[in-house]
Formats: C-alpha cells, structure tokens, sequence
C-alpha cells in the first residue's frame, strides 16, 4: 500500500529513474495558507550533496504543486505534487541490473512482482522519501499553528553516540552541523567517522531521536490505533530502519515498576506527573508531556567495494557499486523522521475532533 | 480504531469488567476446518493462574463462537465470538474509581473520552489481549497448512537474558517452564526473580523474541505497507510494549555495511544468503529467511505498594493496588506476541494472492 | 465486508440459525446518554409478527449490550452487542439444504465460498439486519441531538403508488397502519393487496422513501465519498434492493435544465432555493435543504408455492417452501433504510469535524 | 475521499483549470502488458468536441505516466499519471467568480470548505473524470485477459428512450454515432433533440446502460460491499448522476415473486437459470448471468441563458453562462461509466483471489 494515514492520507509513487516523485494529499483542511518557502527548505534538508559526508550526487529537487492550492491557501480537495528528477545517472546502474544487490530490495522485488525497474533501485529507492517531506512539512505547518512542534536529530552514528536524553540541547541547533547532532563535539566526531567510513567504500548506522512538544492530552485511538503503534508504523516504513522505541524503550525491561512508574502529583492546581518514562503516552494516548522516541538504521547496503553476490540467473558474480552514494543515511533522514512524525501526529489530532464533538 | 489487519480482520470489543471480551473476525478464508481445542489451548496458555509467578486471579476463559462457522468449517462470513467475563472482583477497583493509577491509562482515557468504565482498567486493561488471542489462534493454523511457523519466548526479564540467537534453543521447549524460556537454567534464575520481585509488591520488564519461519519470499506492502512495519505496528499495539526491532535492530547502528550485508550466493542451484542480519525482510518484503525480531515490555504498572497520585479532582492521595496482579508481564505476553504476528503474516499472505494474479 | 462507516463503523456478525446476530459499533462519540428503550423500540419495528401481512415466526429479539457502556453513558470504546436467536424453526429449511432456491443467495454462496451455512439464509437471511437497526438506533439518537431527523416510509406496493410528493404527507402517522405508509387511504389499498398476494403463495414488491431534515450544509466528500453515493450505497446493501434515486431521480431523465435548476435568491438575508430538485444535495454535499430519496425492492424471492430448481448436484427438482414468510419485505424494511440512513449521516457528520478544525 | 476502490485504488486530484488532472493507481497487477494506444483511445472518447452535439471546447488530453511502468508493463509499484490542462478560458469564468451557479457545486464547495476555486468548476467540474477514464482503461484491459467484457450506451435523451433490453442492440456499434446510442434510427432522433435543446440554450437528461458479461460466478463481498452496491457506489459518485438501478431496477416494485424469480435448471449438466432477472447479481454476490443496470443523469446545470441567483454576499442577481458547454452530458459520460465498471468489476475480482485460496 502506498498510502499513509487515514484523515489526512498521503498516497505517494514514483521510481528514481523515472519522470519523478510526487504524491497527493488528501484531507488537508481547508483554507490554510502555506508558506510555499518553507516545504521547499524541508525538500532541501533531504536533498544530497549538502556536504563531503553526503553523496554528491546533484538533486535539485523543486516541487511543484498540481492541485488543492488556490491563491497560496488549501482547497481542502487534494493536493497533487510531482518533484521532476534530473540528472538520473542510470548508466550507473547497468551494471546492476541483472545483479541482485546484497541487503538491497532487489531480489525481493523481483521475487514479489516478476518484474522491477532496476535504475536506481526503482520504487525501493531512497529518493521516494520526497514525498514523504513534503507531505510532512504541510502538516507541520498545520501543526505549528496549534503549537505542536516536532525535532528529530542524529544521536548516535556507529559507536558515537549522545550520552544525555534531550532536554539537555539546544536542538535548534542542529542545522549547524552536517550530521544534524545537538551536540558540536559529538557532532564532529560522527562526521569525521563518516568521513573515514566513506573513505573505505564502507558505510555506517546509527540512531535518530525524534522529540514532539506541546501534544494534546488525548490523541490516540486504543486498542490497535495506539499513538505509539502508529508512530512506530510510521518510523519502520522509512527506508534502512531496523528499529523503534519510545519513552523507556528497551531499556524498560531493565527496570521495576517502583523505579519507573510516572507519579501523578498537584501541581499547582494542575495534574501532572514527576517523571516522564512513559515518554508522553500511556494506553497508547498522549498525555501531554512531550513525545520522545528513537529509531535505529542500519548501514548503507551500497558498499564501493566488491561485494559476493548473485544475477537474475543464480550465477555467482562479484558486484562493485560505482556512482555517488551515502556512506551514512542518517543526516538526510533526520528530516524524514520529522515528515512521518508530523503526518501522525496531525492524522491522529485530526481524529481527535471526531470523537467527543457531539 | 479497533480493527486490525486488511483482509483478515479483527474487530474487538470488551471491558474487563463488562460482561465480556470478543470480537468479529472478517476475511477468513471459507472451508477451513478449525481444530477448537487448539484454538482454547492458545487462550490457556495466556490465562492467569498458571504459575506462582503469575496473578492467582482465576480466569477460567472459555470462547463462545457466535457465528461464521458450520459443522466445524469457517464458512467465509464474519466469525464473531466472545469469553464471558467471570469471577470479576469489582470491587477490588472501588478505591482506585476516583484515582488516576501512575503509569496507567486512567488519566488518558478519561481526559480523551470525558468518561472511563474504571472497573479493572476498563477497556485498557490487557483482558483485551483474549480477542488477539482467539483471532491468532485461527490465523496460526491456517498458517500452519502453508508450513508458516511461529513461535516466541521470553529472552529477557530485568537484567537476566539470553545471550545466544533464536536458532540456539529448542523453541518447542518454551511450555516447559512457567517463563516460556527456551533456557532452562536461565528460566529458573528468571523464575526466581519475579518471584522475589513479586514478594516486595513489585515488578519487572523483559524481552520477548519472536521467530517467524517458512514464509514464502514476496509479502510485504511497501513503501507504507512494508512487511516489518505491520509486525512493529501489530507488536506496539499490545500493552506494555515500548520498543520493537527486527534482524539486526538497534544494534545495526554499530555495524559497517561490509560487515553486515548479507551476501547472495548460488546455493546447489538455489539462490541463498550467506547471513539474515536483515531478519528476513529486505525493503519491506520477505526474503524467505527466517523472520525474527525482539518486543520490550515495561515492568507491570500495577503495584502493590504505596505510591504518589492524585484522584480526579486533582488532589494528592497515596495509592495502593489491592487484589491479585501480575509481578511479569512477559510469560502470559508469548502467546499474544505469537497471536499478533500471526494475524499480520496471514493478512499479507492473503494479501499477497492480489498481487501476480491475473 | 462486513464493516459499514468510516468513523462510525459498523461490522456486523451472525447467521439466521446460528447463535445470534450481533455487531461492533467502533468510533461512537463518548459521553452520550443512550435511551435504550428507543432502541429496543426500533428492533421492534422491524421483528416479523406485527401484523397480519408479517411473517407470524415469532422473533423476540432484545438486544444485549457486551461493551462500550458505562452507566448508561457511551464511553468512547467499541460497543459490542448481540441479539440472540431463538425458535428457530431450523427444520422447516431441510428440504432446501440440498437444493437452490430461485432468486436467493443459496448458489452463489456456495460457489464463492465452497461452503454455506442453508438454515433459513444463513448469513443471507434478512435476520442480518437486526445489527444495522440497533447501530441505526444509536446514530439516530446522536444526530436528533443536532436537530437531524429520518424518516422513511412505504410509497408503492406492487401497482399501489402515493402520488404526492413527502411534504404532503405526516410522517409522524405511518406507524398507525402495518403498511408504514403516511397516507391512509392508500394504506388499506397496499394491505389489501399484501394479504391477496399472501393468500396466493406469492410475495410483492414495492418502493420506500426517504426523507432527511435538519442536515447542516457542507456533509459530504467529493468527488469518490459523495454523500449521494454513499447513501445509494448503504441503501444497495440492504437485502432486495434493487435501486435507489435521490432528488429528481430517474425522472431527471426527461428534463431540461430550464426546467429543473434549483435558483438560488436572498431570502430575507439568507440565501435560499426556489426548488429543491437536487434533493439536498449538490457536487456530492449537503446544501441544508431536506435530502429525499427512493429506494426499490423486489418481491421476497421465497414463494409458498411450487417452483422448478435443482439441487447442488445440478437434479432438477421442485421446491415449495414451508414455514412463515413475509409475502411484502417493505414495511419491516422501513425502519431498515432509516438506520442505514443515521449510520451513513453521522458518519458524514463526524468526517466533517475534521475539514475545517485547525 | 478522492480514493476509489480497495485492492485496485484510484487517488483521484485535479482542478479544471489548475495545471492538470491526475491521479495514482495503486494495487495494480505486475506484469500487465499495457496497450497505451487503448488507453488514450478512450480519453478520446470522453474529450469535448467529437461532434456539433458535444462542447466545441478543445481539449487535445493526453496522458503522461509518471511511474510504476517499465519497459510497457505494469510493475506492481503506483501507476502515478497526468493530464496537462490547456487551453483554459479561465476568463469565460470571471463573472462567476462572486456568483453561485444554480444546481452547481459553487455554494456547497465554499460552505463546505470556506474557500473554492470558482475557474470552470474547479474540483467539481466533470473534467475530474479524466483519472477515471484512464485508471478504468487499464482495468478493462486486465479484465479482457478474464474474458470479462464491459460495455455502455446512452438508452435514453429526454423522452427518446430505448424500448428493448441490451440483447437486442449490437453493442459494437456505439461508436457509430455521435451519441452512442446502439439503436442508429434512435440515435438521430437523440442527436436531434440534443441539437434542439442546445440551440434554446438549454439542456436535457438521460439515462445510460451498462452490461458487464463474462463475470465469473463469486464477486461480491457480502454484507455491506454487496457488488451492486459497490457498482451503486461507483456510478453514483459521477457528476450529474441521480439513480442507480439493476436488474429488474425500480420496476421490480411492480412484480410479483412468481412472475419474477429466476429458476435454475439443468442445462445439459450446467447448473443455469430460466431467466435473468436478478440482473446478474443474488445475494450481493455475482452469479455468471450477465450485469445489466442503468444509470440516470440530469440535464446539465450550467445554461446559456439567463437564471435566477446570488452572489457571495447573497444578493440577487442574474446569471447568464458563457463559454463552450454541452447541452447533454450522456454521450461523453459513456466512457465514464464503463471505466467506473471496470474498476469495481476489477477490485472485486482482486479480492476474490483472497477468499478461497489456502
């Protein structure tokens, strides 16, 4: 299924070697004015070659707009986009077409369909993530409107990784550093990792932690629509993800109740709790305390050194990757997780309006 | 929403303290001959009462099938069933009726909804994991019949785990011990745990691992319906869970592709991997590997010891549980793991017969 | 599918001879005080035995609530419930175990699924839509709250056809005669008809209308959830439907648009329509005007008389139906296309909170 | 919702007078050699301008896929596509920029929605059609491969109405005339009127049939996505549509049980029956027997002369239409509904493949 949500439903196509990627959107509401600049900005974090640690590969990727906008303000019918690509290097790829590539999605795609388009990894390819941010920079947006702010930053890249939980940074700054780390020290290291990484044709994982503010009390549709299930689903879609957990995570299974459960107290007048290990969500409703989670990715399966694998036939062959590629993905994720962060939480929010409105 | 799945369908319905948990199953095949003891069997193994270490509360669920079924075969119409609640100790929840429990869903479904049936957690309390249980239970053999095999155990409880991967252990094994672990001796060490736990009105977190095999390379939804997104989706939607990983999880983060991938090879004729760090699923669809993967569990909320809250009015009390609970969550969460992995296997299987049909 | 709504959803359950009928009502609003005799009150409208041109087969049926209730209040939770079957006359359907009778859903039952359950219809009998009718009740019960009230009623009976358009007629007064027809006159006509068909062994058909008042402008989600289609389709889904209309209807047909267009003037500060031909409706959303539609139903398929079939093997044979059966389906229909009707207006109405909300 | 169907699902976007009409296929088989010439073939079909009785307004629409092709065939990812708009006189629509059209979409869209692109209809003009046009070329080319063959024809203009059912026409010849019409004499006498009714700025009704042969016996999802129903749905959710029957339709009210039924008999070892009433459809689910239904359209609102209306503010004021219009929707609708047809017919059969298949 290429569709994505339920009020608020983004429903994507588009191979990388293909005339584009693009999407519609339905359910927006109505008579929101966009700013135009700022989904532009959010394609523009995903966009390759940003620094000497991404691909060089050149993306100018614009989107355009096809429906649902009129004189700068949502119509509420549906929004259609393409981003044109440019500059597709399939020659790349042609030695890659009869090869399935190692932890790719090639030979599973052409198991499932008998068929696949193999330029550039296709549909499996990462450059389907435009759709994605641009579908979440509008419901951001939406959302900032209501006071519900999102922030996603890379908090851990190969064996480097951020030793504090979020409120100790400053995450407004994590545009000032190419790996997208609150932390400039930390933020350097991972970089120069990336960089030695990249330098042996190898390439790395890491972990991205996703922070979501000023969340209304009572988003969440229990028993199978928790908040958390849906943001989860939403995380384990993104391409190279293996993981997600939020509020205590694994590490809750380390701890006793006594030690982690959130005490509700008076606070000033207020209900409110001591702690936040649930991580803003309990019975899969938010709480009102902030959302926090993580979301693991593996390394880069395109590896610019010879690697042991098969062709179409089942003959052994040796497979060298040439062109342009990440060494690291998770930079140019970062505003991918925002993108599935927002479209949750705004589906969820939109939701929420059905339910006690009588 | 409380729907799950596509094709296979399981809408449920139920408060632990109504008259009781059920649900509609729509999409099952017609024809299938059901084994019901099977079917009780998988509600055993989830009912309290099984061990010293799990709640003495008597649950002696039996379910009542309502419909779609004739002489012993499903007939393709909507299967609906329910276990009539029994024995239920109301009045145990009396002091907790006007207190917002720390770490459970009262406060949440109360500020959502306006209004919660407060008698055991209403419709939050984990009671509502007999439906997942009976709908599993149906998809299972069906599996079965396609030689798809599923089996989960504990792997972890507090800081005592498995430190071998699923082939290590004899999975037919887990009933074994009141822990569901593969490991007898670390059974018994986690055995002991929760029960010194238990004694001090705590409790305890852990890991369940799940394996998935003889699935058929092709199912799988991407780029939304990715195979492992479902399993993380269907996995954080049971209570208490706060983390899902699969192949590699969280620690691919420290890995370099090289080291890594799984390389393809011309296996006598057939196309083979060398390893399955990618748990089986590569960009969202199966490979034909085994599928395994890891949920984590918090400690119960529910303690029986003082602790800090407040009661609806806002004013600060202290709580403490009476009655009869779980000090683990983990031994009665196996089979509703292996319920929910069944129930998304299935519906992608179906699923799947769509794709390369005409 | 057995689910009906988007927001509010209905999945329905059940055979005519097996344990019961029953369903899960997902997304009712909380909070809402249900009037259950209200509710019992429309089950009883459409038990068989009211009259003398019912079926006499005595059907009981209370409804059980299993869930979603508390303190007579919806929660928010999904409300299952079931109405049991009782005196069922299972025999009287032996003989036509093995045979297809005409014009009912015995062969291609069987043919899809490979397996029916024969007892009175199984899961095609019309007992089916005692779950739409309790559903039906609930959404009447919300929607009266926001000034919206349905009605329908018996507006042809074989040859016998009201002549005048809804306005002319009370609606309040069609539960004074067992035809649920407003005009009374007409209504000896029709029950005169009903019985002689009966006494012949034969059975009728006839049409009922549709009248929906109070609707708020702007329900309705173009251009594939048009309210009009949604409608015909709840109305289509109703055993023995075979048509439905809206506005002009099949009469547009023959109509210019100088004729037919519905001019809009200011009427004294608010604007208006001269006409309302459009029925409510235009571009597939709600104008405020009352929404009035027609649906058709064919003569009940069973006849109490001899008719050429055969049986599963393909015999020819002669059937000759046994037991008691409505010779006329539409005055039981009527409060039928009156909770299709709720379901599919509340279900608009909730979809509405979300398009215009931030 | 702008999605139409299940497993084969159109996302419909566009406006008339914004850059394009598009849309994205999702659930489409792999491997399905496309005939693009097929597909254009019927855009034509449906384009303005065929014939002096069809708007003179260019519009030379060609599509442009943008994904989930390679190579010609169907690759199982979303079939994204566009139609580029050209020629728009957007200025034809100046004047009716402030002013709600009679019997138009303008008054709820902007009630609905607080805001509305007012060029030429914008979202709610019969332009949208377009995506169906195209996603139901490719429908009707999988199903051809099942020998499944949908075919449709303006039966009725005004009083000009067909007399006999669709056997006795030769279907194959609607393209023959201007208003495809199967009956050549009626054909004129249509076109006439047509002609007529436009020269006094005027417009008129009618009513198309659809036949659907070579269905296999099973699709249909009983109970609420019975197939009629669905179709119901899908012929309902087209501009300018006010009723839905099949099989016997709105006459089935007139007849009696016996004179109706459809008998099974053996014929010569096939289980057949004597007649074909049921339109093809028992029970919601298809039977073998050809589907015939029709489908009722009202004149088109937009007239050349002057009518009655208000403003945005509500002020009374004359409204005199210019531009290029038709005066009779039906010729082009044809190719609408049997697209319409298509993609139902299609879903269904898809899902089919998931409900006897373990």
């Amino acid at each position: 299924m290429n569709t994505f949500g339920n009020i608020f439903r983004l429903t994507s196509f588009g191979e990388s070697h293909g005339p584009g990627i693009g999407g519609v959107i339905d359910g927006c509401p109505s008579g929101f004015e966009l700013d135009m600049e700022a989904i532009q900005r959010e394609l523009n974090r995903r966009k390759p070659g940003q620094s000497r640690i991404t691909t060089p590969r050149k993306e100018d990727d614009e989107v355009q707009f096809l429906s649902g906008i009129y004189e700068g303000k949502t119509t509420g019918t549906p929004i259609g986009f393409i981003v044109w690509n440019k500059n597709q290097h399939s020659a790349d790829y042609d030695n890659m077409k009869q090869v399935y590539r190692p932890s790719h999605a090639d030979y599973t795609y052409q198991m499932k369909y008998g068929i696949r388009d193999p330029r550039g990894g296709g549909r499996s390819s990462a450059r389907e993530t435009i759709s994605r941010c641009v579908a979440g920079a509008i419901a951001r947006q939406i959302l900032a409107k209501q006071g519900i702010d999102i922030n996603a930053y890379t908090s851990q890249v190969g064996n480097i990784c951020l030793d504090k939980s979020w409120e100790a940074y400053d995450l407004s700054r994590i545009e000032e550093n190419p790996v997208r780390c609150p932390d400039p020290e930390k933020a350097v290291e991972m970089e120069e990792l990336i960089a030695k990484v990249k330098g042996q044709g190898d390439t790395i994982g890491g972990i991205i932690s996703g922070v979501i503010t000023g969340v209304p009390v009572g988003l969440g549709e229990p028993v199978f629509g928790k908040l958390h299930a849906a943001l989860g689903n939403a995380m384990l879609s993104i391409n190279a993800v293996k993981g997600f957990e939020y509020g205590d995570g694994f590490a809750a299974a380390g701890y006793r109740g006594s030690e982690r459960n959130d005490c509700f107290f008076n606070d000033n007048g207020k209900i409110n709790v001591r702690t936040n290990h649930s991580g803003g969500i309990q019975g899969g409703i938010s709480n009102g305390q902030p959302i926090y989670f993580r979301v693991a990715f593996k390394s880069v399966a395109t590896l610019l050194r010879e690697q042991e694998t098969v062709d179409m036939e089942g003959n052994d062959t040796i497979l060298k990757a040439r062109g342009r590629h990440d060494a690291c993905v998770l930079p140019r994720a970062v505003p991918i997780v925002e993108a599935m962060a927002a479209m949750t939480i705004l589906d969820y929010w939109l939701m929420q309006q059905t339910r006690n409105c009588w």
